[in-house]
């Protein structure tokens, strides 16, 4: 492996996602036989002293600093690894631009429309490779869901149903974050909206209209540490989409934070003249479609769901754990790094870049619009 | 049983409908020990002299005619059942009721909102029992869902999903019927929708608003034996709706006629701040619950969906075939004719009547008038 | 219909499956059309003149009487449906054939191998239409399944997994009935595995061996009606069997009555060379099946089980309620008895006859067999 | 960090599992935080030298050889991890035990009983730390189904009915391997049986006797390489176990190498008087138990399954990738190792040990028994 091409990494913000890509990297090279390069954790930065050690001790990056801008300084380092809160995106993805650095940037790529704009022009501007965290992209259900799309399974689509419902603010009394506070651009329709957006855009193509209702069920809670300080929301933990695809479909999507009992539930259907498609990330091991072109015979017909075992299957040099156990979420960020690291061994940039990022943050703010003016609001945001 | 008041039906429509209502009225005596009525079928209506004859045969109905009239004229009728096509509702009701016959009427109660409130307001007059026949409301899962919810065990209810999903009309070459033609006061709105708004209702509530979007895919069909005659399709096959209820909760419900790969989907999934259900009627057995006061300990909790077994445990009198085999869609009309000859017997009129069929009508009538203005409409309607 | 041929039951014990019989006779006209006869429901017997009087007023039996030889000598009597405790089968079914009565008896034929083959011999003498009530194979999808496996859709057959879960027993405190008495012939074994057993046969021909061991694990009982006296209870309540086929098959097949949280989870699984089979007694509308011909491609395959949806789509003269609507388990009843007297017009007998009774009762003996001798027994028994 | 324990590593074989070992071990310390011990990847052994620098370049290992002895003779080594073939496991482990290192072995333990007892004997004079491979006590949902096992929550247990189902071997063309040989100890049983042996008795205790049955229907395959010529294959593909524990309840447990359609399909299902468990490997996020002491009014019970969200909640430690996301197959490695690393900072030994592995050696070392002969055989052997 001595010759392969080395891609050095440097990774800003080593919270919770942080770590994820951090583990992930470090996962690459026993899942891919071959890899088509040797990953290097060159440098980190963390919003503190500890944080930085920690990430050096845990996975053994080489340098770290406070100075996120220390180490988009370093010419050692080939791509930075945007991980830090919303709010931080712009000013540290730019910087890294600038720099003549990779970018591979956790979704959402910005807080608002503009910035993001901003940003994907830089990129263009730079000539580099930038590439959102879109890990869905690469679950192995969806990746097969994207072929058979591709090969014209479903015919002309008529709707779709997609959610994303999670259940981690239901308690009143969690405390205030980041992703409760307008500085992020958004609450439940970004942190999780956003990846079925990008899903339903990636399978469906581009949106012609949207229409949004939004609620902040929950509009106080404490500070950390202060149970009796009460801070408001000014984000929404509730949101419900109508959509239009330019092709004419309708659909729904709905995004939760305070959907009682669920886990990590994106659920996605899609109803097309020839065939339909379904799946359900907390069951992930299959993709359920529908072929109409089966014959129903009163008697002797074979219509129905197939589960079809995508598993652990794609994308193809994947060797462990093997195709057929269970996957885990982790193993989708490990697919899209995989699939990152190959674009830019090979040279070619690839999906989802911040051309993609740039459309969900439009849809999501053509939303946000809709919600305040109660009307469908008109895709492409002129 | 010699003492047993008697309940004489006349049934008016011998279609689909009006054969579900048959067989649903000869199976109660052997399903609910003790019956409160012995009910008769006395008189049948339909349109052709083969198909009355058919009832006859068929059924042992004592008297048919293809004059519907003659069945509400007969004294010796208690109840009228009216099975007849959307468009004939009006007439068919109005006139039982004038005739002072209680009316079992499968919904939707009418095609628009102002046939609606006429019936509502002769049914008062008349002083009879009027009843929709709303049979979701007795899935023995539906059931326990509606005690749940009047235990408090949902707490303050944030949203819901729900959609009810049909594959019949995916075929551009199914021929047109009257349910394809705007005489029917609308298409999978009415035909499908009407059901879980009158669920959603009442397990919810009432509604403060409502918006949709409907869409006619499939904008032309033959007209039946004629493959090269098309006609235009003039309703629906797919309306979404966004609703808010008067609670405050934000909801969608989808319906439609065109979801390739369904049967028979009615999904219902509820989300409060204590609780959450699920049910989906291709799963009829069990109602899925949530409760959010279960512990959480990181390790040694027991939080998660319970599939409650409902299966054939409800309503109380039923016997047969017995609480733990796997139930099936005809029960649940069964045990909504046991409600009613039950109500009839008892002289105490239950629910859903026609204020509840009336009500449904009002929220599909302002669906409708959302879509074409594409915003928001407040209910009630005024 | 007048012109229809008539067939004329005699139906004898009007306990659960007594009414459950009944039930389905009255429903047969109209879920199937055409209708190859008019069923009348002729005489009934039960113990009491007060179930028969019950049985009169439910469902319309024109006569009845305590003495079931009555029943069986009525000359205007085609067929004697035998529903008595599995110890009676005997007497009333010899009875029944000496008077040249058509039989439709349910399972099991009898209590012992030697009273089966009597009485399939004296079936055969007789020269009536003798038949099972092995309700399972009219199951959509199981019918499906038939099918299949006749068209050779899993080639060599591996291996099968089977089981019956009930969970009615696991009260220690529920009292004593007869099939909980050795004069029925056992316990779990007879009530519930014999339908696994018969289906089995159906699908994968002849058993030649036979491994057995069996448990009672609540030893005693109070009597009905006197908590305080205890008796032994005399049958298997949890059997487990390993069974090869002639074809050199392997599988098992457990039948339990302890199986708590169970409600009728018969649940088969079938492995062959070319295809699997899956199937769900609580999740009837579908029948599951991989196909292993189906395209393995690293990236591209669609192997996967498919959920073939039965539903009520079989058999073939079906009307009512309808091929997309939850099935339920009176329906497969329903469905026996329509293929039953479709025979008796035909003049054409079908299975499952008292031939597949005696086999199923010969695996059950050889089970019992091994059971206490700790050892396989071979099929069939000398 | 710095101030931590280190365990040194030296791993044996780098096929597959030695693979999944080593993945795991860079993944700990960011998925446990705090981790009690820095692990450092010291040696590698591998039967090649490509594939021994294939480890140096994938993982880091510091030190590399083809020759097994190598690395037990370094004295930087505190573990050995045996991932050889079955049937090197025993030559393996006694060096390792004798050179006084702390042996973490892939299950099985060894390839007969003879060979595994002495392993145990040696590792308890050894006195050093010995663990075994058995992966699937660490999935979460069934590390909590432990937990209510010993909280008592089963009551009396009645029965069990586990499988592993894999269909790798269905192609009668994969050629052969050294699974597919006498001197891997067996087949099916061993290499798939063997974790639900472990599991059950880790569930239930010890078992009382056993019933097998094997099968080979494979009978012959081509050598690698060589498609024209086949040799035989002389372990079973199917084995077939009746089971009796010491407390009494009676199981079934089935392992398959040619169940088509499955990947890895390890379910479990367990009945008690008080309660009932299943789990399913492919659908791992939940645990579903039943609690029989739930009431079950005739309206308002809510007796059922309940989903237990365990999904990757457990053990306590883990932060990384957090509690709700949809959990894989490898995590339950990690977490193993995790185990056995803090069982050896603790200086604790804990399970499952040489103890464990020695006696479900001896329960299949007995089901082959009972194939051979035909009949029950009593455990402990003698």
């Amino acid at each position: 492996m001595g010759a392969l091409p080395e891609i050095r990494i440097g990774l800003i913000g080593y919270g919770f996602i942080g770590k994820v890509h951090t583990l992930a990297y470090r996962s690459l090279p026993l899942i891919y036989d071959p890899m088509p390069a040797r990953v290097r954790l060159v440098g980190v930065s963390a919003a503190t002293r500890e944080s930085v050690q920690k990430a050096i001790d845990q996975a053994g990056y080489e340098f770290g600093s406070t100075d996120w801008r220390e180490v988009i300084g370093r010419e050692d380092i080939d791509v930075i690894d945007c991980c830090v809160p919303n709010h931080l995106h712009y000013e540290v993805v730019m910087a890294a631009l600038r720099a003549g650095k990779h970018v591979y940037c956790d979704k959402p790529l910005a807080t608002n429309l503009a910035q993001a704009r901003d940003m994907l022009a830089e990129a263009r501007r730079s000539g580099v490779q930038h590439r959102m965290t879109f890990h869905l992209r690469f679950v192995p259900a969806l990746m097969r869901a994207k072929q058979l799309v591709e090969e014209g399974f479903l015919g002309q689509v008529f709707s779709f149903r997609a959610c994303y419902l999670h259940s981690g603010y239901v308690d009143p009394n969690r405390p205030m974050s980041w992703r409760l506070e307008a500085t992020a651009g958004g609450g439940a329709l970004v942190d999780l909206g956003s990846h079925v957006l990008d899903l339903l855009r990636y399978l469906l193509g581009d949106f012609a209209e949207v229409f949004a209702v939004t609620e902040t069920f929950i509009k106080e809670r404490p500070l950390p540490g202060q149970p009796e300080r009460r801070v408001a929301v000014t984000v929404d933990d509730l949101v419900m989409l109508t959509l239009r695809t330019v092709d004419g479909a309708l659909g729904s999507v709905e995004a939760s934070r305070l959907a009682t009992g669920t886990n990590d539930d994106m659920r996605l259907e899609i109803y097309g003249q020839r065939g339909a498609l379904r799946f359900s990330l907390m069951d992930p091991n299959w993709l359920h479609v529908f072929d109409a072109r089966d014959p129903e015979a009163p008697f002797g017909g074979n219509r129905g769901f197939k589960a079809i075992e995508s598993v652990q299957r794609y994308p193809a040099p994947a060797v462990l754990p093997g195709p057929k156990f269970a996957i885990g979420w982790l193993r989708y960020h490990i697919a899209s790094q995989f699939d990152f690291i190959s674009s830019l061994v090979k040279g070619q940039p690839g999906p989802p870049d911040f051309e993609d990022g740039m459309r969900v943050q439009e849809i999501m703010e053509a939303a946000y619009r809709s919600a305040r003016d109660r009307r469908w609001v008109a895709l492409p945001l002129s």
